[in-house]
C-alpha cells in the first residue's frame, strides 16, 4: 500500500515534538524547516562560517532519526568550555557537511544517511536570508533572535514581516507540498518559527494550490509581548492572512489543564494558556479538534524537591498529538468521531 | 578460516599510510595509537575541554574506515574561520563522543560503529599524560609539540624520555599484543609517535613476552636535529633498547630512490634518506627486507607547474608496504623468497 505523504511546516522545539510522534506511523514525512534562526550556536556559525542556520534542521533530524539514543545525545551535545563553548555538536556536523558537500541541502541529505533518518528534512530555502519585523512606530527588528527578545511587538503593533534578501523556496519543498495529502503547520513560535516559512517565496502559494488537508496545531500558551492577547482564532487568522486564503481546515486545541503550579509559573512570566471561545465566531471555516494533547511528563525528582515544578514545561505530548493528526488524516471531517475516540 | 591477528603500533601519518594498505587484506587489525599529541587542534581541545588527544586516533579511524569518501572528507575537514578555526571535524566528533559516552575508549568504540571501521583502534592508554624529554644539559622539553620543534636534541643528547603522570596501558592493547601473530611498529616520528607508545607501562613488557613476529617499518628520511645521523641500525637499537630486548625480527627498508628534485628538497631541510650499510654489522639479530615501498604518487599539476616538486613528499606507498608485510606474515623467515617475489 502506498504510504500517505505528509508535510510538516515549522521549526524549533515544536517540530521536534511533532515529528517524534509522527515518525511512529507508516507515513512519508517531509519536514519543511524554517531557516531564519540566528541565535546561540547557530548565530555564531552563521556569522563566523557563513553557513546556513543548522539549529532547527538539527532538531528535526534528531526527532526523525531512527538511530540509537547515543547518536541522538551526541547530536544534541553542547560543548561547555573554551572556544567551542555553547556550540552544539549537531550544528557543527551540519556546518561541516555544508562545507564538504557543496551546499546546505546536500549536507542535510548526508546527515539524513548518517543518522538513519526516517523521512525528509527540507530547509525551506537554500538562500542565506534574514527575518525582519517592522513595527508600527518604524522600529526595525532584525533577525529571529532580536525579534524573539523584543516584548513591545504586540503593544506597538506590526507593520510588516519580511525576509531580506528575498528568499525563494527550495524546489523540493514546493514539490512535497504539492504531493501532500496532509499539511501540518506548527506548533511553534508564531513569528520566529511559523511565519519565516510562510514568508519564503512560493510556500504560501503552494499551500493555497494544494489539495491537502491543512491542520494547524495551535500553541498551548501565548508568548509575552508577542501574542499575549491572542486566542485560537487570532492565530488562525494571522496564518491564513499570510497564506492569502482561509486554507486551514483543522485546528488541534488542547483541553487538558496543566497543574495549577505549572499554570502559575507560566502566568508569572505573562504566558497564559491560549483561550478558545467556541461561541465567539459562528462562521468558522475550520474545525477545532478539542482534546487532551498535553504532555504529562514529569521530571524525575523526589516529592521533596521544591523546584520540580520549575523544571516542568507546558508542552504538547508527541504521541497524543500524532494520534489526533492520524485520525484527522484517516477520518477527515468526522469531528464527532474523533472526539469520541480520543 | 580464522583470520590472523595483527597489531600495529604508532600514530600520525605513518599509521594512516600503513593501515590504509593493511585493511585490504583479510586480517584482524588492532591499531594501537599514541596518546601524547598536544599540538594544533588536538592541543587546543586537550587544554580547553580536558579531553584526551583525538588527532592520531582520528587518522587511524579514517584509514580503517570502510565508509564513503564523503564521510572520510568530513572527518578530515578543518574549519577555516572564527572560533572554530583550525579545528578538525573528526577531532570534535571524538571529543564530543568522549564527553557523551563516559570516556575516550568508549567514544572511540562509538566512532568505530559510526564510521564502519574495519578493525579496532585502541588508544594506548586511557590516562591523560604528557610526554617529556630531558636533554643532557638538563633542559626539559614538555609535550610532543615542543619536542617535535626542538632541533638541538641530537646534538645535546637525550638523558631520558618519560611520560608524566605515569600512564598504564589500556588492557585491551595488552590483550591484543598477547594474541597477535604479527606486531608492526612504525613508520612514524621516532620520538613523538613510536616512543610514546613504548613508554606506556605494560606495552614493552607485553611485546617482550609475545610470540608474535615483530616488524619495524624503518622511516624513509631522518628528522633534522632528532635522528639526523641515524642509520637503520640506530633506529632498531633505539627501539629495542626501549622494549628491553632484541625483539625486532624484521625491518622493512625502502631501496627505491625518490626523484633527484625531491631528494634535494628534503636535503635542503636536513632530512636525508635513512642509510643502511649491510656490512657494518655482521651479527644483526633481525632481517632487513629491502624492496621498493616508496610512494610514487605525484600531485596532479601540469608540467609547467614549477612548484609541483615542493608539494611532493617522500612517503611509503600503502599498498606496497602492506604487500611486503603480508609476505612476511605468510612466508616468515624466507627473506630470499620475499626479495625474489617483490
Amino acid at each position: 500500500m502506498k504510504r500517505k505523504k505528509i508535510v510538516t511546516i515549522g521549526g524549533g522545539t515544536g517540530s521536534f515534538t511533532l515529528l517524534s510522534g509522527l515518525k511512529k506511523y507508516p507515513v512519508d514525512i517531509s519536514a519543511i524547516v524554517s531557516m531564519a534562526d540566528d541565535g546561540g550556536s547557530t548565530g555564531v556559525l552563521r556569522d563566523e562560517l557563513g553557513v546556513l542556520p543548522p539549529g532547527d534542521v538539527r532538531q528535526c533530524l534528531v526527532a526523525l532519526s531512527d538511530s540509537s539514543d547515543e547518536l541522538r545525545n551526541l547530536m544534541n551535545y553542547r560543548f561547555e568550555d573554551g572556544g567551542l563553548k555553547g556550540h552544539n555538536f549537531g550544528n557543527l556536523l551540519l556546518s561541516a557537511l555544508e562545507k564538504t558537500s557543496g551546499g546546505f541541502s546536500n549536507g542535510v541529505n548526508k546527515a539524513i544517511k548518517i543518522l538513519n533518518v526516517k523521512g525528509e528534512v527540507i530547509p525551506v530555502t537554500d538562500q542565506n536570508t534574514n527575518l525582519f519585523m517592522e513595527l508600527g512606530d518604524g522600529k526595525l527588528l532584525k533577525g529571529e533572535n532580536e525579534i524573539n527578545h523584543d516584548y513591545t511587538i504586540e503593544e506597538i503593533g506590526i507593520k510588516k514581516n519580511f525576509l531580506k534578501p528575498i528568499a525563494h523556496a527550495n524546489k523540493k519543498a514546493l514539490q512535497r507540498i504539492k504531493e501532500a495529502v496532509l499539511i501540518i503547520i506548527g506548533p511553534g513560535n508564531h513569528y520566529c518559527s511559523i511565519m519565516p516559512n510562510l514568508l519564503v517565496r512560493g510556500i504560501s502559494e503552494a499551500i493555497r494550490l494544494s489539495n491537502a488537508k491543512v491542520v494547524y496545531n495551535c500553541n498551548l500558551v501565548n508568548k509575552k509581548g508577542h501574542t499575549e492577547n491572542f486566542d485560537l482564532d487570532a492565530y488562525v487568522n494571522s496564518i491564513n492572512a499570510c497564506i492569502g486564503s482561509s486554507r486551514i481546515d483543522y485546528v488541534t486545541y488542547n483541553v487538558k489543564k496543566p497543574s495549577p503550579q505549572l499554570i502559575k509559573k507560566y502566568e508569572s512570566q505573562k504566558e497564559l494558556l491560549v483561550p478558545f471561545d467556541e461561541k465567539k465566531n459562528a462562521k468558522r471555516e475550520y474545525r477545532v479538534v478539542r482534546t487532551d494533547i498535553l504532555s504529562d511528563y514529569k521530571p524525575k525528582y523526589s516529592k521533596s524537591d521544591a523546584l520540580a515544578a520549575q523544571r516542568s514545561f507546558i508542552r504538547h505530548d508527541s504521541d497524543k498529538l500524532a494520534k489526533v493528526l492520524m485520525l484527522i488524516l484517516e477520518l477527515g471531517d468526522f469531528n464527532h468521531i474523533i472526539k469520541g475516540i480520543i
